[in-house]
């Protein structure tokens, strides 16, 4: 389903489901898939970081996005990460999106490399010239080591090289200012920047960000409770503030699972995703909880803790 | 004024004005306190970061304390900064401030050192053993270089070594995760923790903050329109959100005038140091708007610039 | 050739020379090669970050690493970067540089993600078992945000998995206690550690990292200058350390050429990475100078400096 | 003793011995003066970080200046560390230091502000200007947070603010640009730059540092081994580079206690701290090697791990 500008709402980064040999699990991924639709967001986002994009081979990407495309089958838009150190890199990546039926592009100034805003200016301008779908920017500090200005991010939005913006970058003063200086709530609703998509990866400030005048969210989190994520944002929609700052502190409480793997042992990041991926399986969605080499894998005393953080946020496990 | 537990409110960091001479100008810091408590501010942080506390001499902190807590005159609590590198140095400005009738003390971790959290525990629960004042934790990543933990943060809040937390982080989503663990918007109105104060120190985020159940707001720009940021407050309080995210837009705009000052010639810190204080010369509310030296002035174009701003944000300039 | 343990001397990691179109240009590359064997150097490392490794698509790499192994023909080892961002994607590349030819891989730890330095290990233990060739760990925390600790690679070069180190951390008190740690000058030529390989990548400490026991250098500036490096090998095996030091005097006045792009209008990596090519060409050694997109090209002013560079370091310059 | 132009040799940062309560120790801190003078060292460094400068309060700070003063009487030149966060702070620690007796002053650029390069060169400029002592800069990016540029350094060393630089950067690629900048081993001989001193506070590097054409050296483990470091010293003057390498490497080993603090729980830091001072208790030189509060101390396992340390490198522990 094409991108309708702006992109709003629920947009959760899809996980990858793998299996025991450490290989894209097709039919757990489309239940995945299945489970979000069913929670009514509206747009998935296949091979962002929490996708384990980082980990998969090129084969591995192909398949996972295939995959998410054709289960989804139109009924929302799909973006597809592009996410690779620099420009000709990315542009191979998103050649492949394109066959594969992507509606949209997401990709990550260069990384790796040490580059100047010119050359992170020229690199977005360059793949929306060469392969025509909707591009967004995917401002993700903690992995590329470097920021977007809102300066740059303003400018590119102007001149139409981005569609939107995913910020990840946990600075909300900062996308405060962005959002005032593309016209803040009124403004953008009547057209001061009417195609131009803000979208927080802030799972914990969603309400804050839809107080501020984002256009919508991705979520990791919401693949374990896309229900609880649509719900926060029909009651922000309604302006049913109090209401969205409960489902979000609800949804709070929830994310204390990606701190179920002992911090002496594995990182914060092989504990996160291996929760979200650990609540797929007790829920039922997926069939087997393993996160991609060389991550270390959650134990079973961690795996009770995020059960355990299901049930206290009132969801179902099955195992 | 005794601080009641859960200090709440708008609580400005005040400026400290300086002579031509770079010597605390007390009749225009009396002024200043006085345009403050007329905004209609609930209390006053005495040498923060805002304050340039680490620009002043100890004679210059003394006399800039003594003029806040004299003007003030018991009409609402004053919190007084003890800033320096380590516990016992820290002491010796928090003797001083109980003697020059300071209601609070606001503290950082060591800096300069690097510190272990154990450490940073011992270092906070010795200072409060020391001084009996309620003792404030003052996180402040971009000066100390470290970050508190939510944990830590917790710990201290328990045993009553602190009375509350200045978060001045930047980091939205960690601060969420605390107000939660510390029972929410219902849990800590009904008594979880209730005598221990979130103030936010992210003033484009204010409405956000409220939203989550923070107490208070420690907003640098409230030097220059405090009676913005209690109308924010007030809204907030009535449960009127848009209004307040409105109001917060309008401060947002405001904030700009932090990067008056050319980014090639001077940092960003004396742009906004500079600013505040231009924009309290332009007002008519102190006599001169220098920083404190090394920092480098603001020049005529970026003053034109700050006065611009504050009109563009329907404040009157004298000057 | 086969890599004999430990690897030594000088190994520069080589240019990729492009055409205006951006492609690999081989007839360029070929005289590249020719040119640092010429030198005399040990060794040669395609496809490090001196070869814009990160901004080739994995067709151009494969035609860079095949140019250098056939034009090598087994005159020296040649190691081959494979550069990703985790283990299956760089097993990818590991498996394509086998097949080309190449007599050594050099990886870096996971980056893009956040990785915990257990898994970092089982990434290069991984890495060694799939693929038969000697492996080389590259620390180069400016790209990876990470920092190999000397306790992994001591625990990797004991168990096998690591045949040596090429470290570009430029932490050179780290790298001490590491060299004095597998047995120092003595304890490493009597046999402690015989086999393993500490190369520096800090090519302006060279004579001191001579001193202290490395085996090896791979110095980016190398390909301007291959027989400069190799005098400075040489003087330091025949222990005339103020010869070495002059020499590195010389090659430190050379390395200046880096900064001759504006600093203002390109990053520090983009200038360093276009001098290196501005001065092959001015060399008569490749035919064009470019960078890879999106990498702004230095201008005229600056590919004069470099230039007047190369003169001053009595270097011949044809254009 | 005047500071000599340029300031050479083995210059070290004194400790600063504590008694059961936390204070002072005189008569333990005058015995480590006469151990360090009885090593043959050329200066002394009173203050500095080594010395916890950041845990004392002004009263210490007088105390232990005073005592090293007047146990030194005028046999090697004192410079005291001026440790403050901004220009007037410093300036009031300069007077101070000054009165007390010091032969020179060594500052950081401010901290815990952020400061701009130009308000860098007023900061160091007006405190040569105001206090009549040779100024020496101190570079410790890891306490200040920022870096002083080869350039700044250039700068003031050119136009008479600074007698030398204190480079505890650890970028010892950075230091030699600095060095060959200045006019390398034989033009700082013979006067391009003839005043100014460069030291390196890298005290696992120093021959290298020596080789480079650095003046002398600041080595915290100084305070133990001494003798080690003056050995050092002459091996390289008489051109005996094998032997200063040698040298080295056992004062490698020996750095080694600096990790026998255990890392889970303690810092690095005060793990350094605490070895330097239970070395010198166990070679009888004070009386109890506490650190300053809220340093977490030493345990008995790890007091014997220094001491092996000790008796390892040749050196007679006493208790």
């Amino acid at each position: 389903m094409p991108v309708t500008a702006p992109l709003s709402g629920i947009v959760p980064p899809v996980c990858t489901p793998l299996d025991s040999a450490g290989e894209v699990d097709t039919a757990s991924l489309a239940r995945l898939v299945e489970h979000l639709l069913g929670g009514g967001v509206h747009g998935l986002f296949a091979l962002g970081s929490t996708s384990e994009v980082a980990y998969l081979t090129d084969g591995q990407r192909g398949t996972a996005l295939k995959t998410v495309v054709e289960t989804v089958a139109g009924r929302v838009p799909v973006l597809a990460g592009v996410i690779d150190t620099t420009t000709h890199r990315v542009l191979d990546h998103a050649r492949e999106a394109e066959r594969l039926g992507a509606d949209g592009l997401v990709a990550t100034a260069p990384f790796y490399t040490r580059t100047h805003p010119r050359e992170i200016a020229g690199h977005f301008r360059r793949v929306r010239d060469r392969v025509d779908l909707p591009l967004f920017a995917y401002d993700l500090p903690v992995s590329v080591h470097s920021k977007l200005s809102p300066t740059l991010v303003r400018e590119l939005a102007a001149d139409g090289t981005l569609a939107g913006l995913k910020d990840s970058s946990g600075d909300e003063g900062s996308l405060r200012r962005l959002l005032v200086e593309l016209g803040g709530r009124e403004g953008r609703a009547t057209g001061r920047a009417p195609g131009f998509s803000v979208l927080t990866g802030s799972e914990l400030t969603v309400d804050a960000a839809l107080l501020a005048g984002a256009d919508g969210v991705v979520p990791g989190l919401g693949n374990v409770d896309p229900a609880g994520y649509v719900r926060l944002w029909e009651a922000a929609r309604s302006g049913d503030w109090l209401l969205a700052a409960k489902e979000q502190e609800r949804l709070t409480s929830l994310f204390a699972l990606v701190d179920a793997g002992p911090e002496a042992d594995m990182g914060r990041s092989s504990s996160a995703l291996g929760a979200f991926k650990a609540a797929l399986r007790l829920l039922g969605v997926i069939e087997c909880g393993d996160t991609a080499f060389p991550q270390i894998q959650l134990d079973a005393t961690a795996t009770a803790e995020v059960g355990a953080r299901l049930r206290d946020a009132g969801l179902t496990t099955v195992r």
